[in-house]
């Protein structure tokens, strides 16, 4: 079967807002992970956390079963270190099988003022 | 004549928001699956929607006639079984003729504080 | 020296929202296509738009002159028809010279009860 | 070490909103360029404006250290001249290493309105 995806992901534009309005977790800010594995096996990713001012963190293990989606959010992620909110992160993400992977961010910081919203940071 | 767009997309980042505010069917929440067939003949897709916790669905069978456009909600998948609103899919979306496929979110599940809005969830 | 670009775009999720508001023109709904020509000369485009039931429309032409970023927002287009608001369509978009092109969504069709916002329509 | 993203990006919807609601800096509105350079050594990057009137401009130096991301407004690009705000604008960003760049916008010219928002106008 061909594979669907890539084996390699790459994003400069990640952020977590830091405040949220509206209940929780629903209206949480996030910046949610989503990983499509529409293959046979497991596959095992490796997210490396990029950093303004310091060295790289990571690897982040994330697994995906077979012919399964998964959505995580960017603040559950805690080992080895709590990703920081309210400051500019990039990430690479590599995956042993090919996979679909997206970056959706919520934003809720504020609800009277403007940029509340959604949306899609296409990793490359 | 020059083929465009292509024959197989895949998307991680689904999720049809459970709610909605304001008049229906305008403002009801949706992700809106577009498609553009700008070929001579009949385009014949099928689309696979993967879950976090159980086996594939599918196929979904969306035909779009030669040089035409149409849009679908996920909402409005019903056969062979309707798509659940309010938790994480992936899909995957094949096509006999090589077309153009977008996803569209529209999310008013909230009017107040904040996480309204419109994105583009790009295929890949 | 190389080309910046592609010579066809293709978008499958066009719609302009059909009401607005805010001031005009600025808060007007709209879809507006964005063409940056880096070349060292005129780029001729022609874009073809698709409809849910009739056949394409086109060509419109549009210019853009060498070295210069041009914004045309879809409701201007007027000849050979108006791009009619509140419906689905896709187009197809030729240049002569190699350009970047991207299609930027103003949505402002209601205020309190969310789904304004921007979004960008990728190009494939 | 395989190289991680391009060296050379294109963009041709950049209009950074003129106005803004909400506490500064943090709910300014602006367009964010964004970097990741996951290479072992510095990257150089140069970025040519494009106007609709006149001219490119540049190049505007940007410097990213090794393993680091880096997130600059265009608002704060002001030599060789300041990025001018309310109008379109396009750019190309060149690296000497290859690195992964994405533009965000933050749209909070109006809160009561519409049209609030964030956005990534993807490069290409």
């Amino acid at each position: 079967m061909r594979e669907i995806g890539s084996h390699e992901f790459a994003l400069a534009a990640g952020a977590v807002p830091e405040r949220s309005h509206g209940a929780e977790p629903e209206f949480t800010s996030h910046d949610l992970l989503c990983v499509l594995n529409a293959a046979d096996q497991t596959a095992n990713l490796e997210l490396t956390v990029y950093h303004t001012d310091r060295d790289p963190v990571g690897p982040y293990p994330i697994r995906v079963e077979a012919r399964r989606v998964r959505h995580v959010r960017m603040n559950d992620l805690i080992e080895p270190e709590a990703v920081p909110l309210g400051v500019p992160y990039g990430c690479v993400l590599r995956s042993d099988v090919a996979v679909v992977a997206q970056m959706l961010r919520q934003d809720t910081r504020d609800s009277g003022r403007g940029a509340p919203g959604i949306t899609c940071l296409p990793f490359v």
